[in-house]
């Protein structure tokens, strides 16, 4: 597991008028967290572009369960639980402090300039496979 | 059921460095469509907050089948399927042409200035009980 | 002169916590009535750039006489006085019915993907030279 | 003269197709840098609206001498250097590393929830004056 926290405060053209941050804005958050993560391990995404890759957002869920506000310090957690086949699935949680305000989940696939979907760069599952280094199966006795 | 179209034409400041509309952006134009869907039912979603109502989103899902592009002429079409009961559910579908670019969802219920849950608004409930309208249940023999 | 006006539906996502449009959303208005402006005199701006030219904002001024609100139709009025030499200025007037809300302007130039700053295409130079065309200078008798 | 630096790294969903931070966002981080040179004098602005007040921008002017590009750390100086009389002027420089990127400055003025202008809070004017205490003028011999 993959797994990386980045401190957000709420910026004012975040707001709406509910007095609350507008809900659109949790996907850009969502996105620094994610590119914190792969930099976190070593994976530049802005590298990945260059090389000629693109991983888009092709799903994406999100449940507000409490608002936030306007200059509120968020803690925006972003998580990748299991190795990348096909897909890769990233789950986010919101805090303000140690209440959860929002979760969700962002899905991706690499694809090429073309839009055709394509393995990843060899240098990101190489890190995925270093990463996610499975443990021997049980030996039978 | 009710339903409706809107025509959103994708602004430049909508595109991000992949070339295509941000992903972020279709809350907002699902926003547009459930706003004027309101209005096509002499709803204001305006004059429902001047009442002291708010209705924020608890949940949303996006899937992106294709990318939208800088000054795509496109159609929202958003689409209440059933009455609402505790919770109001609003399906989306994002065209550009006869080509469907992305799909979603978000749900929705009514609280008060304090965050409270809180029923409709009777003129919201009432225009409900009409538009769905049931017909009467099949009569025995 | 050409002078282009749009019409813009403010958007719930376009306000903030002061119950008005947020500032910062008038520059992605005026763009909206620039590209129209490009495309009523038959310059499109898509085109442009996919013949590896951009037109990016050099500098840009707003003064902000009233505030627009959530569902206001607005008028946005685009206009370009003089025939661009260098630099092109366009110049923006907001509006609520006969009320001017905001006016603005924006400077230009054409510059090449690199990012040096080049002639612009032919086809442009050739419309604003139909579009300015001057009078013939006054006779001596 | 009050002066604060903030950091702020260039968001995905803050780039354009033009492969560049869009030149609307410079405004959004005016204010990340304004709210902090407020606070780092002890004045918060999220109480200034709780106390009734709100302080709008009545201007703004920037000018782009250089883009910033996506997951760019910059470096946004506002710069407070005149007691506030009626209006109050901001400027901003944002730079990545030592390279001036943009200039700008904002103009703001005190208003109550009605919109009527109205003198600052009893407390920002204290700290003004705290701040801007002007040397005594200079005697005659």
């Amino acid at each position: 597991m993959i797994q990386t926290k980045v401190t957000i405060n709420v910026r004012y053209a975040e707001t709406d008028q509910m007095g609350v941050a507008y809900h659109g804005n949790y996907l850009a958050w969502f996105e620094v967290a994610r590119t914190r993560m792969f930099k976190d391990v070593d994976i530049s995404y802005k590298k990945i572009e260059q090389d000629g890759y693109y991983f888009p957002v092709l799903e994406v869920s999100v449940k507000y369960h409490r608002p936030a506000l306007y200059d509120d310090d968020l803690t925006v957690v972003a998580r990748l639980e299991e190795k990348p086949v096909l897909r890769t699935r990233i789950n986010y949680e919101v805090y303000r402090g140690d209440t959860l305000l929002v979760t969700g989940s962002t899905t991706h696939a690499f694809i090429d300039r073309e839009g055709r979907p394509v393995r990843p760069p060899p240098y990101v599952t190489a890190k995925m496979n270093e990463l996610f280094r499975q443990s021997p199966p049980p030996q039978p006795q």
